[in-house]
Formats: structure tokens, sequence, C-alpha cells
């Protein structure tokens, strides 16, 4: 090796030498590329960015054995597992948060069925703003002390998922808080429209043929086509990509809505799918999702649980990325795409790999900062404690 | 807001609007900040990275919140959680990676008590390479899980760790693979003091006053010395700082070599603490340790599982950061480096938080590609099959 001009043994440990001098670093600075590099493009003023955490500038990884396996010289994987809290959620929170702090609001809120909660509770904590969360009693205990970890107050809603949507814009109305629910608030589609942004500098400035993404209550696919859009709108790009919306065999509403027949009763079961994250009976923004895969020519596709599994063995195995079921849903739909014909394998394919499930240590939860409420009036006495 | 000029609704959904035009994108490159910013000081030759997948630049956080809790308004926190398999094993596992990818290695080797061991699973599978772990039995099974699911195979020695770590030199020497084993090839601790570069430019091109990291087997802390050193050798630097090393209170076999008061059983106990990632009885390069800690004018403290889970929460819900017990404990070693003054709330410090674990899916796992060994024969064999 011409750089390293030797080595020398120091106390059992052997340091290799180096021709010390100053050009070894160079005088730039270090780029930091985040999802502030769109500011011109996102609902904030000029003006330093408050947030403290660095968010997006996610890579976008050749895979090349991945590349090898599935013979398709140009795919790529977006990896959204590399924000704080390794889900796409930390954009949206973030962006919320960013506008919150210009407020100085004091407190946001949201329900959700589980990584934008996190998210939210994380983002938060690194705001110095209080996060009350709103979820359905029985969403995961480990996500639940993820929460209360990060300070937050957490309130349970027996009525289920979409009740707690309802108290959690009730709250946030009566309150004044910071309104974060995904789909309500137009944030969370602009924040997560950044991920189109960069995928297209990250290919040399060009869409790719065909994007790929699960799909839960819409904002995700719904903000890839804003933002390919927007390239346009702006004259920096000339086309979008086809968009494919992957859903789980067990919970496809949205699937079944695309191809014109009615879902049946375990088609809409979402305690039946390992892929929680997506597993949404009635999406928020359905119909956002169904036109804008519609106006680029994609399609909407269903994978079984057992394609999602073996896509999270894949993901790992040939990518290095660890991912969770529902965030490595684009692989799995990558492969009916290719069967269906909606995708070719010379084709320019981005996948969007949204999420990896984060480990807690139980030991270190605050159970004190949960309840199980029915009314505003509930959370409100529960919160003056 | 300005930037905004309107807004419409689109199938149930609010699009923001702006005046679409060219220059909302800047015409720069987004910089990318990683590890190889630094190859001048690496010993990687000229020519492309091969290794595809981004690692290092990870942020130097401000953490206003932690900051005001603490009552220290210069502490930084080196968040190596957002490395791809969330610890700073990434960076060793790249290096290595990267000269095996030049020589056209086909297989890297190491054994682990596990962080490492699933960073090189996940770092081999992205390069293309087979992984060969060796690990004790009384491994973390979820720990095991990730490794097979990214491919791995994995050796199992009833023997325990230090036997784990002589079957896997062994097999590097006779089989030619590449060796990562921790301490043992140097490179890991060239990949490694690229934190200090990071955080030098990151303080605007200054050291800390004092910088806290965990102690394990040495290389993280060891390497930071070496970072700092160097810029002092090239004259980009004055002075170091003083490093700070932690352990925990159950296994601090290197806290009771520095003061130089014999360690009794209860204190090289590593089943006994919550932080696994740092319980090793015999540090693999402890002098080097004890070495640049004295270097620096530094110390080593420990500190109790209590601590270990108040950091963990601390930073969780003061910083937005997620920690396991031992890559938060430079948190823990702060509150006893202030109180015993060998830190001042006044003084710039950093902390390294080293990692977080990373969560499974059990389901992935590929259970054919583990075996209980005790030579190396039996691992020739297994692979064989
Ligand atoms: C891992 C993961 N992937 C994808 C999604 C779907 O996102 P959206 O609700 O924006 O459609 C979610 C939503 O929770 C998720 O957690
Ligand atoms: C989370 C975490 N922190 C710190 C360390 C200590 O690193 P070292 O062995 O380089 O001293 C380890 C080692 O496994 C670790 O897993």
């Amino acid at each position: 090796m011409d750089r390293v001009t030797g080595s020398v043994g120091l106390a059992g440990c052997e340091w290799l030498q180096y021709d010390y001098n100053p050009t070894l670093i160079a005088q730039d600075r270090p780029g930091s590329f985040t999802m502030w590099r769109y500011r011109e493009l996102l609902p904030v003023d000029d003006g330093p960015v408050r947030y403290p955490v660095p968010i997006g500038g996610t890579p976008l990884l050749p895979a090349p054995a991945l590349r090898q396996t599935m013979g398709m010289p140009h795919l790529w994987i977006k990896d959204e597992t590399r924000n704080p809290t390794a889900s796409n959620k930390d954009r949206a929170t973030a962006l919320v948060l960013e506008d919150g702090l210009r407020r100085r609001v004091d407190t946001i809120t949201t329900a959700s069925t589980g990584n934008a909660a996190v998210a939210t509770a994380f983002g938060a904590a690194a705001a110095g703003i209080r996060a009350v969360i709103f979820v359905s009693t029985d969403c995961q205990p480990d996500k639940l002390t993820l929460m209360t970890q990060a300070g937050a107050w957490v309130f349970l809603v027996r009525a289920g998922y979409a009740a707690a949507v309802d108290l959690s814009r009730a709250a946030a109305r009566t309150f004044g808080w910071l309104d974060r629910n995904t789909g309500a608030n137009p944030f969370t589609i602009e924040a997560k429209k950044t991920v189109a942004f960069e995928i297209w500098e990250q290919l040399e400035r060009r869409p790719p043929d065909v994007m790929i993404a699960p799909v839960g209550d819409g904002p995700t696919l719904v903000a890839l086509d804003k933002g390919f859009a927007e390239l346009v709108s702006c004259g920096l790009a000339t086309r979008r990509p086809r968009l494919i919306g992957v859903q789980a065999e067990h919970c496809q509403p949205l699937v079944r809505a695309w191809l014109g027949t009615p879902a049946g009763p375990a088609e809409l079961d979402p305690a039946a799918t390992v892929a929680d994250g997506i597993a949404v009976v009635r999406p928020a923004i359905g119909n956002a999702v169904l036109d804008a895969v519609r106006r680029g020519g994609g399609a909407m596709v269903a994978v079984s649980d057992n394609a999602l599994l073996g896509a999270v063995a894949t993901l790992a195995g040939r990518a290095g990325v660890g991912a969770e079921p529902a965030g490595a849903a684009a692989l799995a739909g990558l492969e009916v795409a290719v069967e269906h014909g909606l995708a070719d394998r010379a084709e320019t394919v981005a996948l969007l790999v949204t999420g990896r499930e984060v480990k807690t240590n139980r030991a270190t939860s605050r159970p004190d900062r949960t309840a199980i409420v029915e009314t505003l009036d509930q959370v409100e006495r529960a919160l003056e404690q």
C-alpha cells in the first residue's frame, strides 16, 4: 500500500504510519446532504434550520449482489432505514417540528399504528417539544416502550386506530397543538416528497423508469408522485416514473380498488399480515394513491406474507439492508411487477425501503406516562398530574 | 409562508404549490460525507471505492435539550447509530471489506460478542463476500438470527468467546480468509479513527477538550487516540482531547488497572451487566487503552447498570437518540467525570454513542447455516455441504 509508510507496535497494538502533512485532509467543508437541501420547495421560510438532527440524504444503493440475483443491472435501493428512527417517518416529523419550533408551539400530537409514533416521540425529544401520542390499546408493547422511553405521553384508545386519529386531531384543535397526523397535515407529504428529489439527484438528475413503494395510509407514495411531478413543473425533468404501490395480500384495499374487484374479508384483515406498517383497512388518502398510480402509468400489486419475509431475507443477504416486512414490500412487489410485465429487467427501477423496526430496552420505559382514555377531558386531566 | 403560493385539493389530499422554476434546486452535487473522505489517511490505494454502502459521516448533534439538562452548553453527541447496522463496527467492517474486494478475497471471518458479527454479516452481504462468524454458544439468539438472515455462516463455540477468536484467526490463516477480528487486524483501528477526523471537522477543525467513549476490547478508544494524534502529526491540530474511557461496574478490568487496584470477581462478571457490548474480561488491546488515556491526560471510569439504563433513557428523552446500554455508556461516564472533576461543564465535550441494537424478524432466519464446532476440520466440512 503506497500510502502507508510503515507500522509501529504500541502496547500490543499495531499502528500504521503515513507521511503526515496538512494536505492529507481536504480544505472544503464536508458536505452534509439532508432534506433541507430542498428548502426552496418546502413550506419553511428562510433563516437557520432549528431542528437539531440531520434528516434525509439517505443513500441510493447500487446493491451489486442483488442486481445479479434479480438479473437487473439498473436496480437501486433507496435506503430510508438510515434515518434516525430507521424509517421515512422521520422526514415528516422533522418538517412538522421545524414549523413548530418556528411558531414556538410546545406540544406535537399524532395517532399512529407504530412507526410514525416512534419517530414523533424521538423527534420531539430532540426538539425539546412535548409529544402526545394516541394509539390503539392493541399497539405493540415494544413500540409503547420506545415512545415513553423518549418521554412521550401515550394515550391508549380501546376503540382502535381510527378513534385514536379522531382524538388526536380534536386535541390538536382544542389545545393548539401541532397536528402531525399523516395525510391530514400536508407537511407530511411535503417532507416525504424530498425522497423523490434525492433519487433524481442521485441518478444524475434523471428520474428512474419505475419506482416501487409500500402503501399504508398513502402519503409515502403520493409524496413520491408530488416530488417527481414538481421536478417536471420546475423544468428539471421531462417525465415522471411509473409508480407501483405494494400492499399485503391480507390487507389490500387499494389493490382491490385498482383492479375494480371488491375485497373479501380475508383481504381486509390487518391483524393477519406480518406487514403491520402497511396494514391499513381505510387508507387516509387512498383516492390520491389511485390517482398517482394512474397518472404515472403504474399499478397496485399485492404480495403474500411469504414473499414479504423472503424479501426481508433477500435484502439482508444480497444487499446488506435490514428491513421490517412492510419496509421490504417494494422488493416483494418488484417480483410480482416483473412477472406481470409491469416492469422490465432492463429498466432503471428504484425500490423504496421504508423502514426497519428499532429495538427497545424495556428496562428504561416510563409506564407512568401512559393511560387509557376515551375523551379529551381525560387527556387533559392526565397531562395535568 | 412566502414560498408556498397556494394549495390544491387532489383526491382528498392537500398539495401545497410553489412558483416552480429550475433554480429551486441547487446545481451543485449533493455532498456525500463518508469515511472515504479521509482516504489519504487510510490504508487503501487510489481508484474507485468498491464497497457499495456509504459508511461514516455520522452527525455530531448539538442536543440542545440535553445541554440544558446537563448545564453544559458545549456538549456534543457523535451519533454512530446512524451507520447501516447502527454501530461504529460498520466502519471497521467496510475498510476490511474494501481491502478484500480489491484483493478479490471471497470470505471474511470474525469472532464477536455480537455487534461486530452483525456488522460483518450485513457488510459482507452488501459486498457479495461470504461471512464466517464465530461466537460463543451463549450468544444472544436475536443476534444469531440477524447473522444468518444476512446469509452468514455462524459457528458456535462451547468454550466461549476467547476460543471463538482463536478459531476464527486460525481459519483466516489456514484458508486465506480476510481476518476482521477486532484489535488483531490493524485496519479496524484505521477505520475507527475516522470518527476523530469527523468530530474535528464538525467542530470547525478543532478537537474537543474532552472525548468520552465506551471501552470493551479497546479499538474504539484507541482509534480515537490515533485519529486525534494524527491530526497533530499532520499539523492540523495543536493538541489532543483528554480521553475518558467508560466500563461497566460489573466488568471493569481496565478501570481497575487504571486505578491500580485489583479487580474482584464481581468486577469481572460480564454476564452481570446490561452493557453486553463492552463486557470484555480480557480486552484485546487493554494496554493500548491505558496508554492512550494516560497520554491525553484522561481517565478510566466505571458506571453502574442503573446509570447505564438512565443514560439510555436520557439520550432518548433529551436528545432523541436511541442507544443500547453499552452505546449510552459515554453519557453515564460524563456524569461520573463531572462529579470527579475530570471534565468541566464549560468545556467542549463530545460523547461517542457507539450503538443501538438492531431488531430482528425471527421468521426470516436460515438456521441451516449454524453449527456447533470445536475444530477447523468441522468448520471446513460444514462449509462443504
Ligand atoms: C415501514 C413502513 N413502510 C411503509 C409505510 C406506509 O406508509 P404510508 O402510510 O405513507 O402509505 C409505513 C407506514 O406506517 C411503514 O411503517
Ligand atoms: C455498542 C458498543 N459500544 C462499545 C463497544 C466497545 O468497543 P471496543 O471493543 O472497540 O472497545 C462495543 C463493542 O462491541 C459495542 O458493541
